[in-house]
């Protein structure tokens, strides 16, 4: 089971850094987990991952579930196996499947069938199944079930959700001590809901801590509201969460997402935004974004960024990058993606870092000042 | 400029182990380069490629002369900055390309005019141009531009393909001297051509060793001809280049190939088949090939070759290489290139450390039970 020793705290905000003990070792916090929706991080092999600072990886419920199947995962060895990763795994439970497919979807009490993106045929889920699959697929962390309404600021649906979150809540709970998964050392996180909503989102924490769980993740949120939204939703959730227990903020974020929610508490973050982008040719750098295939770096021999000590910085100039951006070569989305993840690992590390010596304010200006001459965010 | 260096030979075979001696460090001989035709080999990072056994790539002047230009590798720090790659690099001259896409090719006796395979626009390449390109690329070895006949049985064709091969060589020869390329450190390989008929493989030899090259190259092979036809040209043409030369036998082979061209004193090969196999999902192990999609791999948890240290057969179940392969990912490419690679290194390591122990008879009669043995060349 995970655990979480905190070791640092920031004095002017909730910030803290820890030490998230896993069945596959000891892992930091703040934490930024790379998106394996599929089981691979898309090109990356896994020592270039490790390389890159990534420690902790997701993947993805649903999808597994229809290809390869979740009883074909627990015969190869788990998700570890397949990934070929030894160090932690959190699988999501397909909750952000069924509001990001919603046209593919119908929601009932019991669950939700969607359609297969694989051969279009329909598939079940209910909390029930997704512990199910989740057990098959053995990640150190599973989450809940739950219901993302679409809609952050549509009070009744918002409420509908929430609530048929915390009955699946219930559910997800029986059935992960019911299998076994609990004794074998599986953590199970559930999921707080509640939209923009002050008063539904502090009732959804104190329905979900009602059950003490290894973990607990903030959802509903980069669902395409706006900032202050998702931070307000942070902002009253986060500290009535057990102090004790790791709190990951799900589908999040930008580089400065995580500083804002760090400092509102948040432990834990997933995004695909690095890999992504770096599919999509485009680099997050010290010095602002950058899109590779733009013609003014055809000829250009610098580094893509010159602060930067991964593969694709230290090896290539940049127009080699644009280059292999333009020929739409296999090798530009594994060197950006693994630039991106370098950069968004190297931020968290140095905001670790910065709660270890309580300049947690240093380095957000410095941050903001940087942010603020490239023009971007 | 390149040179050779013999330290071990074959009591019973012309086999000979060397090293080659380049301006990016010395490569041990018999030698297998991958084939990054457009500046990189698939998917793969330069660090994998190196772990993999790799120490000299080849890449294509046609190719990179379309895209990025030459002129733009030039100004971002020659081939070895476009691919990341401080070891020694070859470039093809582009005489294959106008064989392989001869459907869209006009050769005259000053070169050859080829269409874009990047918008269909006339390309003309000639021996002065193509120096001029790889004089811009800068590779360790520039290739000779050649006359590749498409049948090697047809006398009169192979006869004329030969002697413009010729001409087209003191072009070459010309050109390089007289860029500078030459006192700049780049080598240059002539092309011997005549196809099956040895009177014409032993003219060629003759006029192509009449200019005093760093390197000789048996081209016109594997081109569709049977093994007997190609082994037959390289058993006429290598004794009679020059012996402190490394011999080069153009894009040959498979793994008995090698056993049998090496014997016949060959020093050096290309061959896009160990990654062109891997992106299509076809492993070379040490118990035969192996078709990764195969449904009977689907729960197997054995690794894809058990006597291999590669990072797919060492991370990866055979049954997690089938799921990434069935689901066409991009790390399924990049694990099955990398495990080709490492087995076709492998089996070069073991012919030179056999040419060192004058065992080579053995490691024939090994190589040639096992393949027996799968069912398999």
């Amino acid at each position: 089971m995970l655990s979480l020793e905190i070791v640092a705290r920031c004095s002017r905000t909730r910030a803290r850094r820890g030490l998230l003990h896993t069945p596959h070792g000891d892992v930091e916090t703040p934490l930024f987990m790379p998106v394996g929706t599929k089981g691979t991080v898309r090109g990356l092999l896994p020592a270039d991952l490790h390389a890159a600072g990534s420690r902790m990886l997701l993947a993805n419920t649903f999808h597994l579930s229809l290809r390869p199947g979740h009883e074909t995962v627990r015969a190869l060895g788990g998700l570890h196996a397949l990934m070929g990763w030894d160090g932690p795994i959190l699988t999501d439970s397909g909750g952000y499947q069924v509001f990001s497919l919603s046209h593919l979807t119908q929601l009932d009490e019991d669950g939700a069938t969607l359609k297969s993106i694989v051969d279009g045929s329909p598939v079940r889920l209910t909390p029930e199944r997704v512990m199910e699959i989740q057990h098959g697929l053995f990640p150190d962390v599973a989450m809940a079930f739950d219901h993302c309404p679409p809609d952050p600021h549509a009070r009744d649906a918002v409420a509908a959700a929430t609530e048929r979150t915390h009955r699946w809540l219930a559910r997800c709970v029986d059935a992960w001590r019911g299998s076994g998964a609990a004794e074998e050392g599986q953590s199970l996180f559930g999921i707080v809901q509640g939209g923009a909503f002050e008063d539904l989102r502090r009732a959804s924490v104190e329905a979900v801590t009602q059950h003490d769980l290894p973990g607990y993740a903030i959802g509903g949120v980069s669902v395409g509201e706006d900032r202050e939204a998702m931070m307000s939703a942070v902002e009253i959730a986060a500290p009535l969460l057990p102090e004790e227990k790791p709190r990951y903020l799900m589908g999040v974020g930008t580089p400065l997402d995580f500083l804002d929610a760090i400092e509102r508490g948040i432990d834990m973050f997933d995004c695909v935004t690095p890999t992504r982008h770096g599919r999509n040719h485009q680099a997050f750098t010290s010095e602002g974004r950058v899109n590779l295939r733009n013609r003014i770096w055809e000829h250009d021999t610098t580094p893509l960024d010159p602060n930067c000590t991964c593969v694709a910085c230290t090896r290539f100039p940049r127009g080699a990058l644009r280059y292999l951006s333009k020929a739409n070569e296999m090798l530009a989305a594994t060197l950006i993606s693994l630039h991106n993840l370098h950069f968004f690992h190297g931020l968290l590390d140095a905001i670790r870092t910065a709660i270890s010596a309580d300049r947690l304010g240093e380095l957000r200006e410095r941050f903001r000042l940087a942010q603020r001459r490239v023009g971007d965010r």
